[in-house]
């Protein structure tokens, strides 16, 4: 077997590396994944820009990564059901399946998460941005029929999927989304296929709404050059059924709750950090705010949507680089104004 | 304004006549419509083949007929927000807005509600078969961009709506549909717009599967030329989510009860007399069997669906008669081999 | 019959009147009420103290009081179903019945609602503390068998059992209850009687605490002389599963969101102004919060539950004022370090 | 290590046999329990009686019972927070905690569930009701304070707590009760616990409804002697917002389906078999008709509750027999017009 990998490092904010890895032997229950692609998310972006977020900081080297797609090439022993060459998505969430919390079904609040890429805990949780990699099969969904690039936003799919669910049936409803850059396109297509009546986005920049459109938004609203384009929804208390909040920012927020009909549901899913939330209004209009986290069994489902044609995410990917131009890659990624969804790949001969 | 109007008038089992109705003059709030078609709904030809249904029993002439489109001719003075000439769907639904239930948001259970062409309530409630049509303006949805025929849809439309609204969100999961009819195939076009993973549509004539499948189902089982077909469904305690019970069977009950999960959902909106249920697995898996009748806000909202696109019911009507031809197009809709949704049209020059 | 009443009217700050006001005709659906009984609460003592409270301003005198009990004492013609000299329960919510929300069943969000002696529409809506009251039939609840302390108390009990059905079923559950004033401590009362298992209750007054004890609270914590006894249940991601705030002070808000388990609920029904929320850690527990504003239906089960014995205000009541003494009881009910909830009464022989 | 216990053993119909069994050696997560007391449940009456019930047919001979309480006299190396002598309930509830069921916080619906005394599965899960009993330590619930009766009255407790769970909040509720058995009355208890403001419960013994009043029933029917009363609740389309069904008759279902309101609940836990339902009146009111089995996290609550004084089963344990008079007891338990709950006790010296 291979016995190294190039994977993507980062030491601290600016400073990416490109380094080889040993390839661990495999368990009995998990096989070697020849990469393809590698999606580059928002938290690999502060890391890589910051070094951290919020409380969160890098305190040791740490591979990035967490949206991940490749292919097999070998089993362990008691694996059953995946095939040599595959396509599979990978799955970055490992909970233990033992505490409290998967023992009651809620696996994304696992006290022992061992989520790909994150420093939340020390010593940090290592990443999927590796050429090989080893995962458990119970990871892997099978991608048949998607390209590499389709199947690495399985990941990004998945918690917008949960995030969707939050909001309880959206059938013929009027959904506010605010945010539109990946994470609030994926939410406007999951939206989209799961009933609601009408989509009104909004966000800062137009290149980002124009995608927001193709994937499925009414109405786009640009709330920097348009600002009052929005108060027509305050009218009778509010408009607005659902609002899903995808940017993080206090002003998107708290315009959602004016728009929101007394009783409706936001769910909150930007992380932006702690903020002012317009209270008296939220109170005297019953609404629901919801946090919505990661997901768990999502991850199969987004990828069982993209196979049957339900939801199409080629909209958003809008540059592709190889792993060795991956500071590149950040880069571009981390300027909104030119891309929405950068990834990186893997070269087929990638025997590090 | 012209006094006359052609109605749709039964007497009794299969004796049916067009009959010339006056047309009384206009409250404030209402308007008169020129009915362009007129859809024919199993309750219609309950009444047609049998004279009645269950315990309701045809007791004095009634007008049939209760999906309807047509265009607007004339206003009440207090009338705002509709064109003359423009095209409606005209909801049947007309409770009184002040009992207990519609003041509970339950209209669909207002204890004084005035259905169109019902014999529940004596006097029966007469229907909306009728060349000229007085309605309240509020029962009118405007249709602008629809066809008639569309338009006329939007009732069973909101039926489906409804029913697919109380299984709660349908996101990601795996749906199973039984009897495919005009009912349960709009309710495959709804499940399928509501973010269901995987369709499998049960009946028992491949015509009406081929529409079902053409509505989205993925997976079409004929369970009487393949009865084992969905046995598959019943591994590890079931492996169905939701079922939406269109056929009223027995059978289509208890096949669906073996084949839901634990704390699986089944919506009944089929109707089809009492029946013995599988309790003792309905108890052991824990299944919500949720009764689901008639519809309110969904009306507006089918009509707001359709005519952006994000719900096509072209695939289900097969059949068009004049309204001079209402017998044989009653007899062409009691033969489920041949039809699937048979409408009425009403001509332009319908001055009775 | 008396043709006058004497009225509580707030002019501004600390500006508090007694003054007679004529008593209009009664229509014919409607009831003239000898005031027995009027409780403070806190929205009067912030017109009283502050002359309005957040945006809102007193900006012409306003007869204050909306939780009111008093004796039937005469008819108007179409009355039925209440006895002269009958004990009632008013309640102060006037809903059109008419608008988008009254018909969907969200009466206490209705578009022209008429809340006794609120200062939120200008004309201002006047309030209840008048000996004699002209109130429709339907706001009159019959509360034989209780008090008219005990009835007085029917408002503010259905504010509590609104907010606690926003929350779930709280059978088996661990509840924390933020802020022990009138409105915590009868939510600690519903909290118990709704199948709490474990109740904790905080607040910066032992006095408080004392009375919240009696409500019910297991565990009891002075969050100013004991700062680090909460902390306990953050354990884990949190013990709590319900967290009923009834302070309106933010820290209350943080503590509760670092105990809350994760999907934990958090209902938020103390009004505070808006306020800084920890969202990083709501999204990360994917937590809940809902709003809580008012009543409509428990109005009349607050009556029924006290009647029956199921709850038991008199642990509140800590202070009784005849209306003459009306400033001394407001200065007594801003102290609450000496009062819970403090009443006014009015003498059986009150002609004005 | 004593190596003996006795065991109520079922070998048919009627023959019911104590024998000696072997105990065997603990393991490292085990406790040796000395029983002090079990309770007769309906599902050991059905193998006593009939030697099994429905499709269940009693294969083997099989130690029975599974409401059972005893004394810690011995820990496996791996236990903590258990004392030795120390009461504790047994739950019955023996789960995988690893299957897609228990993962999903569903472990009463377990793949693999190793239930006491239950012939659904083949060898057959051998019971509880052994003088010495071998059980997991996760299994002991700390049962400090409560009698050993009070003990053993955790599992159907469960049994009711889970079932109230399934109505979501009674709290104002009207509710049903059908069925005074000691899960009749348990589940009044629970739901008058639970914050239901008015609680009618039937039966068609007398001494039944005793029991049930004394449990907190506000109104008690007897259906035999007095048919016509409950249909006063019908009115207006029905009066009750929650039927909670015990008897597992056909007639108690079909009474309540005409006494609940539109979009009520009717919780089935009342094992009766297979039965005819009214659907038509069920679909038309839109019922939500949700079945319950068994129970997991309600465990512990049960204890829990019972020992803070919120739950008080006292009322139902009409008798108690030594297990040498094993055979009376059964005798005296299947005879509902003597008896509610009958329990065995097991005397201290029990080293068999």
């Amino acid at each position: 077997m291979s016995s190294a990998s190039v994977a993507v490092v980062i030491h601290a904010a600016k400073d990416l590396r490109l380094e080889n890895r040993d390839v661990r032997d495999l368990g009995q229950d998990e096989v070697l994944i020849a990469l393809r692609v590698g999606g580059i998310c928002g938290s690999d972006l502060h890391y890589y820009n910051h070094g951290g977020f919020g409380a969160i900081k890098l305190l040791q080297p740490m591979v990035l990564g967490h949206e991940v797609a490749g292919e097999i090439v070998e089993f362990g022993s008691s694996v059953q059901g995946l095939n040599l060459g595959q396509l599979v998505a990978v799955s970055p969430s490992r909970p233990c399946q033992a505490c409290y919390y998967c023992l009651n079904g809620q696996q994304n609040h696992c006290l022992d998460m061992k989520f790909y890429g994150s420093a939340m805990p020390f010593p940090h949780i290592q990443g999927a941005f590796r050429s090989k990699l080893v995962a458990k099969a119970s990871q892997c969904v099978p991608a048949d029929g998607l390209s590499p690039a389709q199947a690495a936003m399985a990941e990004p799919l998945a918690v917008c999927l949960h995030a969707v669910k939050q909001a309880g049936s959206l059938v013929g409803k009027t959904v506010l989304i605010t945010g539109c850059g990946p994470i609030g396109c994926l939410t406007t297509l999951v939206a989209r296929r799961s009933g609601a009546a009408r989509i009104v986005a909004t966000d800062i920049s137009d290149q980002t709404l124009a995608i927001a459109r193709e994937c499925g938004a009414d109405d786009v609203i640009n709330t920097y050059t348009d600002p009052q384009m929005l108060e027509r929804f305050e009218k009778d208390k509010g408009q607005i059924d659902v609002q899903l909040e995808c940017s993080g920012a206090q002003s998107a927020l708290a315009s959602g709750v004016a728009c929101l009909r007394p009783r409706g549901t936001l769910v909150q899913l930007g992380l932006g950090g702690d903020m002012t939330v317009p209270m008296q209004a939220l109170i005297a209009k019953e609404i629901a705010l919801r946090g919505s986290f990661r997901f768990h069994s999502e991850f199969a489902v987004a990828v069982e949507m993209m196979r049957s044609g339900l939801l199409n995410v080629d909209h958003l990917v809008t540059h592709s680089f190889e792993v060795g131009e991956a500071v590149t890659a950040f880069e571009v990624a981390s300027d909104r104004s030119r891309s929405m969804k950068v990834q990186l790949t893997f070269p087929d001969n990638n025997n590090g």
